[in-house]
């Protein structure tokens, strides 16, 4: 297929994004509006202010939109949050708080990490340990679902940790926001961050810190940039409506619009439930032609399963890939540095239909492979 | 109107962007890519090569898209290009040469600045002057085109001067880009940025620097910032021909196709084309209504101009831009700290027609509000 050919429909994205999204949220694309129109404005306005919703924030926390990727927020957030005097300690059971380490590096932050396995979730009793050891830890910062093998870190357990050792904790939920709940009146974090592209089903393009308004006001002066500044985000938003910089306009009209159909669909309520059921065929389903999952179900985050790589010496993961890439479904290469996988994502606009259609696509694959995966009456 | 509705047709946008876009753009939206799929691997390949090619950079400069606005990528630029040994020289005589001094500050950067004002091009003459007066100046910064009045500067001329003290030049040309000529064979630059959402007629959500391969080599390891760290970004592109970090999926295919949409329209020369012929049947029709523009014709680019605010105590802007909106078209408030303003674009998916709509729609607005604009038979 040359660059410029499209697929007649295009493939479902088993991943843990960019995402399907429905084709409404799309359509809401199809419009060219003025940054400084008071119609975006408004937008801009509704959708920050749900997002506060969310987490239950009213008063309190303040949402803060910033252009890139969620990447470009996890930085602003770390960067922004955690003072040139302060440290902050790193709980990291993937890449996704390796990539956190990384960033304090860039920023010269002093920092210290806390690991556990891939497959183990992070121990809110080991954080206690730290914190009651060193006086000079003044953040944490912890992943909600490492998407790196889809495990579910216990942050409200965490955060009561945090708490009790008078310390700040930060939180990166961008694989899990909007289908796991997340309550200010549950949890005590300074800031926690997500985007538009994963379980809220907008397009990729920009991210957002919710904030406790007294942690990010005392933020004011530390930012290293310009750009992922979000104290100064956050005050020219307050002053006029308006971003600083050019804002990913059709981006921002899909996620109102994302919004609105999470909110239809029952809010993290509904979404979680939709999203846990296609979690659980697809396990189901993957277990019975043989494949085993990394993590117990119990530490499973509805969010993206990671499967082993079968044994067979038929089976060859890129003919896998390319075979269900070809049938209209993708997936996604593993990530983790212990062992050969492959993950299947259960997020974005995707249902029980969609997660029967891979399976019965991984099967035809298999049996292509000439890799046993049982038979249909096993 | 309230935040849901949609009118009934979009505005046309008068302004420095985002700007109107074709529809055709913006229905290449319309489809959700993987990441990591070879289709969506191949439009990045591209247009990156389409980028190079018009500067004429092929075997000596390279394309590093980044995530988010114009303003990220022109961070990126100064922040990896000038090292923490270096000191940049900063051309000023606008607001987007300011914020460049803004970004050197947040970095600690050495810096310095020759300013002019707002309406007087940077002079050549008096770079070399300083140039040749401080030996520690390793770089010079300017912005093509001045969006704060639409001034357009000199950046051929600065580069020889650069180019014969033996420094490097870094270019600003996000408002310029693809409708004014740039070429590697003209003029000797280390980098160059500008945006998908400009001249080029994109979706915001992305901007590029295109750089010469020596010069991004030696940036390794300068960055202070993960995401906008370029040379790990091109590398990372290079591998495997993946973003590092979620890429603005949607806002790529639509690039992709507006990158099409200008070769159809003859590249820089033709762009370049309709917006001069834009440009001056605005000018025209304004000045024909009593308005003065801020600078002479052989300082204006055609891209966007600003003009005075009119002296008669009968108009007031506010109702001026809100008449002007109704009747859809978006203007654009001056950002002139001289003198009272305003400016009207003369890019994005816009003809002679809808610069004679929108100078309909001023004479109309004027009326109303009881301001002498002449007759149409003056």
């Amino acid at each position: 297929m040359t660059q410029t050919e499209k697929p007649a429909q295009d493939p479902w994205l088993l991943t843990p994004g960019p995402l399907t999204t429905s084709r409404t949220v799309k359509e809401a694309m199809l419009h060219d509006y003025g940054s400084r129109d008071q119609r975006f404005i408004d937008i801009n306005r509704h959708v920050r202010a749900r997002l506060v919703e969310i987490i239950e924030g009213q008063g309190s926390h303040v949402c803060v939109p910033l252009q890139g990727s969620g990447t470009f927020v996890v930085e602003a957030m770390l960067s922004n949050f955690v003072p040139s005097s302060g440290k902050v300690l790193i709980l990291i059971n993937g890449a996704y708080g390796a990539r956190m380490q990384a960033i304090c590096e860039y920023h010269r932050l002093q920092s210290d990490v806390l690991q556990w396995p891939e497959d183990k979730p992070v121990d809110p009793g080991q954080v206690a340990e730290r914190l009651a050891a060193d006086s000079g830890i003044t953040h944490v910062a912890v992943v909600h679902c490492e998407t790196t093998t889809g495990i579910l870190n216990p942050i409200e357990a965490v955060g009561r940790v945090v708490s009790e050792a008078g310390r700040s904790l930060l939180i990166d939920s961008m694989s899990a926001f909007g289908a796991l709940p997340v309550s200010t009146k549950e949890i005590n974090f300074d800031a926690l961050v997500a985007s538009s592209n994963k379980c809220l089903e907008g397009a990729p393009g920009m991210g957002f810190c919710l904030a406790s308004e007294s942690g990010l006001t005392a933020t004011e002066g530390n930012s290293d940039s310009l750009c992922l500044d979000l104290y100064q985000q956050w005050r020219g938003l307050e002053s006029n409506g308006q971003w600083r910089f050019t804002p990913p306009t059709h981006c921002i009209l899909a996620f109102d619009q994302a919004l609105k159909e999470f909110d239809a669909e029952g809010a993290v309520a509904g979404r979680g439930g939709r999203y846990r059921e296609n979690c659980e065929v697809l396990v189901a389903g993957m277990r019975a032609m043989g494949f085993e999952t990394l993590l117990p179900d119990s530490l499973q985050a509805p969010i993206i399963v990671t499967f082993k790589m079968p044994a067979d010496s038929a089976f060859d993961f890129q003919s896998f890939y390319d075979g269900l890439s070809e049938r209209g479904y993708v997936i996604y290469p593993g990530k983790l540095t212990v062992a050969e996988s492959f993950r299947m994502g259960c997020i974005g606009r995707l249902g029980i239909s969609e997660m029967r259609g891979a399976l019965e696509a991984v099967r035809i694959v298999m049996g292509e492979m000439g890799v046993d995966s049982g038979s249909p009456a096993d």
